[in-house]
């Protein structure tokens, strides 16, 4: 193609016309070599954003996302493969205990996860909390601990779709995150390229998702269920509610002491609940006959979670790191708390240091918020309704307002919408 | 303003939000700086391109731009300062024939030019066919020239709307060019800055100029206008016919040679109406009361064209390049010549080796296109329409294509659209 080719490309999709097979496989193909410039890229993104894309332009600019790396090839593996995806949530440590419990019912679970940018925590983060863990393989050595243990969390290695590492990166300093198209071809072409059978999305919907309007989430999840079958992997989509942070803990070493508490039968309901629906679709998916609330009351998912840590360097039986100081908000009247958003928790916490401003940044590992209290408890003025922790004091007030405004307290029954909104196959 | 600041101003007005004065000011202070990066800059100019910008939007982006910079002081000159730019066509040497005759006429010209790019040519670029002249002057240069000769064409100085000037590369290779707020504020911010104190807008329509459509071009004009008002520049705009090219002279060193002959009393009728209409308008806008068409009957334009040249170290007397290689383009049927399309003629002397594909490459001096007929002139079968010319034969090929679909020959009389659109003030 002639060296005007990336202006025209972004002048097509700028005046809404339709890219052609052609020009989305030499614009992706080029900016991974560099020959597409970011600025230009930027430019295509933003018009993507605001003019949208056709099925058949997702389907192709996904294929050539992938194309753009290596395909990983689980052939080897002596059981059924079958990941789940999280499109990223406040307190959403569900991969910690899910990974194991699925492997522990006979699946294979080959999770390759993100860290943590703005408001919403990253599994990779939560789990360094954990002290010896280390967050990268090599090929060979996740499709060892895959055969050996069933379940592996680690980082997605350099070598897969290249082009969706290097535009994700420039999409979340442009303003061009929130594209359908963009997240749907994002989280596609990397689950596709990790070479799992099936696949379990878990699309939340909600002030701390980032898709807020339930159907937009519906069109994200229609999207990928659509891209996956088209490149043969079995994939189901559930909409769940975030409107609400997920369990008690929004933090990294917090939420691992949580799932602990779910894998040793506890823990708080509504982190049970999606553990175990998110289960039952895996198991399903992989045609797997078993009873994951069965497995998980046995002991089993603690046993293959212990040997999964172990895998990686980790220690299951050390101290999970502390915070330095500790700040609680309390109750100004009584009442019960009516809602507890999600978007407010989580930027506390990540103003608290959990989370990171820039890639770059390091995540505080104690850092975090405990909720003391869920919508639909009753409260006296003077209880405490959460507590915030970190590293650093002079981080508090400004976690603080936003903890405050994040909570109300009201007089009547507070109205609950339902953990589990849809689900699309 | 926090680290998050650029991708707040790209949402706001990627969602379809006034952008604030201080958003406007803080985001043009700190991509000149550096500190906004480009990948940053054209995500948020695809965006306004796509959303558009209110009035009080572009006149604060306007004055942010001047603000990046210097603005001249004129007031040593002692003549009426009047400047004069065009949006850019085909064959459009106005700039050279129209700034000594205006000066001729009385006034100072402080004509700031640009070089060539794409199918349109630039003033610069057909001014250094010309052996010894130097477009680049010192500010000091510039006002002694302005107050001695009263006629410059030169480059613009860097410490000129540098906001400007990267945002310009910028917008050429990221498909923004074509976005009214961001077109009038590159414009009005340049003029406003180099000092003069009126203005005459050339603002052209058709298929040769960026504005194919009527109605854009009138916005962009209207725009353009008040911004020049707001800052106390009187400026009044022409809209002009680009379907056609402007004259028999396509490239650089034949327009030159074609703006000669009209500053010695010849030329095409239609080089010759836009240039005395384009000086009435200037002269009118200076409060100087003089008739440019005799002026230039008497000689007196070239006189001033002869200092102007020498001024900058050029020999008006030294012979024009010529190119190589020559092609003619012949009729194949008898009739009469129906469309001249402007829009094929620039990309033919584009590839002819006229103008350039990037900022960085040379264009070559005798390349272009030669008319032998106009639209309405009677031809027969084997009579030459048109004469290419470049250094490079096999760059004749293509160019003769273009050419070809360029020209059509029809059996009626062809209707004739004006030259002179609309005045808008």
């Amino acid at each position: 193609m002639s060296e005007f080719a990336a202006v025209d490309v972004i002048r097509a999709k700028r005046d809404g016309h339709v890219l052609s097979d052609a020009q989305i496989d030499w614009v992706l193909d080029a900016y991974t070599k560099g020959v597409v410039a970011d600025e230009q890229m930027s430019a295509l993104a933003m018009a993507i954003l605001l003019r949208g894309m056709t099925p058949g332009e997702i389907a192709r600019w996904t294929a050539a996302m992938i194309a753009s790396g290596e395909r990983l090839d689980l052939s080897a593996v002596p059981r059924p493969t079958v990941d789940k995806h999280s499109t990223g949530g406040v307190g959403d440590k569900i991969t910690l205990p899910l990974t194991p419990l699925v492997a522990a019912c006979g699946a294979a679970v080959p999770q390759l996860s993100g860290r943590g940018l703005g408001h919403t925590g990253g599994t990779l983060d939560k789990l360094e909390s954990i002290p010896g863990w280390r967050a990268k393989l090599s090929n060979d050595e996740f499709v060892r601990q895959l055969s050996d243990v069933g379940a592996v969390i680690c980082a997605a290695g350099e070598g897969l779709a290249p082009a969706d590492r290097k535009l994700y990166a420039l999409r979340d300093v442009t303003g061009t995150v929130e594209a359908i198209p963009l997240i749907a071809s994002s989280i596609m072409s990397k689950k596709i390229a990790e070479g799992t059978g099936a696949l379990i999305l878990d699309v939340k919907v909600g002030t701390g998702a980032f898709m807020k309007d339930e159907n937009d989430a519906r069109e994200l999840a229609r999207t990928m269920v659509e891209l996956g079958k088209a490149h043969g992997v079995k994939t189901v989509a559930l909409l769940t509610d975030m409107n609400t942070p997920l369990g008690l803990a929004v933090g990294n070493a917090i939420e691992v002491a949580e799932s602990l508490e779910v894998l040793a039968g506890g823990g708080p309901s509504d982190v049970v609940a999606l553990t175990v629906a998110l289960a039952r679709e895996m198991l399903d998916a992989a045609g797997i006959d078993a009873d994951p609330a069965k497995v998980l009351e046995s002991g089993a998912a603690m046993d293959t979670w212990r040997a999964m840590i172990r895998a990686q360097g980790g220690d299951p039986d050390a101290p999970l790191p502390g915070a330095r100081e500790t700040e609680v908000l309390r109750a100004t009247e009584d009442g019960v708390v009516g809602s507890l958003d999600a978007l407010g928790i989580g930027l506390a916490a990540w103003r608290l240091g959990a989370g990171r401003a820039r890639k770059e940044d390091p995540v505080s590992f104690g850092a975090g918020v405990l909720l003391k209290k869920r919508p639909g408890d009753a409260v006296r003025a003077g209880d405490v309704l959460l507590e915030l922790r970190t590293d650093d004091e002079s981080r508090i007030p400004a976690a603080l307002a936003d903890a405050q405004r994040a909570v109300t307290i009201s007089q009547g029954v507070p109205t609950h919408g339902r953990l589990l909104i849809d689900r699309i196959a």
